[in-house]
């Protein structure tokens, strides 16, 4: 059997290498476009945040490690462009243009998602630089080493752009971050955007809110941009980070004729197959269901897509394998904070037909009277028709990264709030109070519903 | 309606506050023999740790509160002695030796658990001190005050004689350790209870494995100590310090004819009830049942205390609690390690009638690349005939205590491994690989079951 995979980053290798581990005899074949395969993009803005430190530290497998000891045909610099389903083939065309075309029994579609751009004057100036591949990695690392940069604009304030803002922070760097709406974390309760808001600003960091970025000119060529925002402000800046948001890759797939799912992903079932039972798809191109609302979601992240590398590949190779899907757990670091979320947001929740409630409670890091607590900001959603736990938002400087996983293993196993409260967590004074933070927003929350 | 409760620590305070938040006509009384009332005890170690700290900021809530903010009759000084149940009375007597006696409708024992003495000669000597009450831990401190203490020995190495360990670590004080049995944390693989003694050994924690104390003996009145321990070493110390385990407060239980359960609790239905309906038990005093195996356990912890009296005080107004039990969920300190466990081990897994399988991993508590990652052990265990997830045990410098409590949730929730490893946890370079620890052990047991 020939199982080609388009991509070969973390869902496209994860198949490839699970695949050949499962059946050796399975002739796999990967087309990256890039040369770069397998590699950490989320460990990017921590990367960035140390000059000394080379982009390629976050490769994870080398390709020849792929190529030689695990015998898959690697072809870098190959960039797929369409899929013809009736031959059962993909034609492309190499880096020195060379067309190529092959063809497959199993096809995974892995292309990944791409960094939306504004679509306003200057949005190409070569300040102006997104995150989202190794090589836009290296585009800022290189372009921070040849050029001042003190003081950056980050467009967007989403998990890139506030990782980014630390990351910059930590070089120095004056740091102004914008966007057009008028809140931090506007997927939860203030009380949570704020404390984020109140440690930005604390470590100097500008928010500009409301303030969606209209035009960049350039000051002299390659040196200093100025940028006028919705407010009518105008910010100067010597680089710009756009995050404001991916886009799946999902074009072949569409001009292919497989059905799509939420914000343009491609459509995919339990079994990661698309619409076409040869072809599957995985990783930030694909959606996946959600296990709170039994719904399709586009929630492009990373251990989803190598998971769903891995079912494909156990699929291929005659396991009947089904994975539930995500609840939308997801965490991230913002200098001395962590915000972390799972399940739904009040919208969401509302979307889907339930009756959310939603309570946030204030509680602490560490017991009663143990030194070095940090507070710990917890928003709860639950249904009032069924008493289910719906989501947890949290923000804390300690504590929270990890807390997150409890509810998301509830919400995978449904509970209702009143079955969580009577989880039996752990508790010792350095760690968290005797109630952890989690059971007293559950107490307080099943007072509402 | 009268509730009478003996034992003013986390479960009766726990139960008396919300008995009265309920319904504020009930008449509680509590009657506590020490002056004591709601205080952590789990914080005395870190408490000790501190020459300048009082031990009294471990108070949680001054009698003076229950008493004139929550109306709970609050007798400090009264020694409960008896429990006459078809007077439905109890009998005591006061600190200065007086007799009292009350009426109950409904009554509450929670008279916590003592801790254990060696039965060997010295062992009275006023050098040798246990840790449960808060009066221990003034003992312990007093003591510190007005002896020189350079060198102290630990008796036990479970999580009070660890805590402790770090505890006199801290303040320069050379630590000895001895117990009976060959190993340390001998209810996991050996890998874990390795990298706990690595640790000690590296701060400079002295430990003695089959050295069972036998005789003490005062060097000159007051000022050291020699020790005898089985394996023929003899130790000179300042200063002994008794973690050997606790028993349970049931003698007047036991002598009042209600049942026990394993090691000489008082035995309670879901709702905390004893054998006799009008008597509840709640606390270290009083078992549980484990949600894994269905089976009475004695696992006395403080978040069963707190959460087994609120069960109490709902349940005696009117409310149909039943609270599921413990999954055996525990997290300590030991100086830069946490050391966490939930649901089985082996040995308990095979008497409770599973067929267990376990396997250790190693992982990092960050990504791929990313500074600052440290070592995670995780022992995870299943069931080979179910595919149960049936317990992990995890020790790291970070990222451990947290870590625990997605599992209990999922034990909680009857998981299958394979169900478990399908969880949607959360990922960022600072906290984790893509593929936490905690999956990637599952990941690797599921291959055995």
């Amino acid at each position: 059997m020939r199982f080609v995979i388009i991509g070969g980053d973390a869902a496209g290798m994860s198949a490839a290498s699970k695949a050949k581990r499962n059946d050796p005899a399975i002739d796999v074949i990967v087309f990256e476009m890039t040369q770069d395969v397998s590699y950490s993009a989320c460990g990017m803005p921590y990367n960035i945040a140390e000059p000394g430190r080379d982009m390629d530290d976050l490769v994870v497998r080398k390709a020849e490690v792929f190529m030689e000891k695990q015998n898959i045909d690697l072809r870098r610099g190959h960039m797929v462009t369409a899929i013809d389903r009736g031959a059962k083939k993909v034609h492309g065309k190499k880096s020195d243009n060379e067309p190529f075309e092959v063809e497959y029994d199993k096809l995974l579609i892995a292309t990944g998602a791409s960094p939306r751009k504004p679509d306003i004057p200057g949005a190409d100036l070569p300040g102006v630089l997104t995150l989202k591949s190794l090589e836009d990695g290296r585009r800022i690392k290189d372009y921070m080493a040849s050029h001042p940069v003190n003081k950056a604009l980050i467009l967007g304030m989403g998990y890139i752009g506030l990782e980014m803002a630390e990351s910059l922070t930590h070089r120095n760097i004056s740091v102004h971050m914008a966007k057009p709406g008028p809140k931090l974390l506007p997927w939860t309760v203030e009380t949570l955007g704020d404390m984020v808001k109140d440690e930005l600003e604390s470590k100097g960091v500008t928010l500009h809110f409301d303030a969606q970025a209209t035009r960049i000119e350039e000051i002299s060529v390659g040196y200093g941009m100025k940028v006028a925002l919705s407010n009518n402000e105008e910010l100067q800046c010597d680089m710009i980070i756009v995050g404001i948001g991916i886009v799946p890759n999902s074009r072949m797939a569409r001009d292919a004729g497989l059905e799509l799912g939420p914000s343009g992903s491609i459509a995919v079932d339990k079994a990661m197959r698309t619409s076409d039972p040869d072809i599957y798809a995985a990783g930030d191109c694909a959606d996946a269901f959600h296990v709170v609302t039994g719904e399709r979601v586009w929630i492009p992240l990373g251990l989803r897509a190598n998971r769903a590398g891995w079912a494909v590949a156990d699929h291929i190779t005659g396991e009947d394998v089904e994975i539930p899907g995500v609840v939308g757990t997801a965490v991230f670091k913002v200098l001395d904070l962590e915000v972390a979320r799972t399940g739904l947001t009040m919208k969401e929740a509302e979307q889907a037909g339930f009756k959310p409630v939603q309570n946030d409670i204030k509680s602490r890091s560490r017991a009663h009277a143990h030194p070095g607590a940090e507070r710990i900001l917890i928003n709860m959603l639950g249904d009032a028709d069924t008493g289910k736990l719906l989501g947890v938002h949290m923000v804390g400087k300690e504590g929270v990264a990890h807390r997150i996983n409890a509810p998301a293993v509830a919400l995978h196993a449904g509970m209702t709030i009143a079955e969580f409260l009577q989880c039996d967590t752990a508790y010792a004074p350095p760690f968290s109070p005797v109630w952890d933070p989690l059971l007293i927003a559950a107490n307080e929350l099943i007072k509402k519903v």
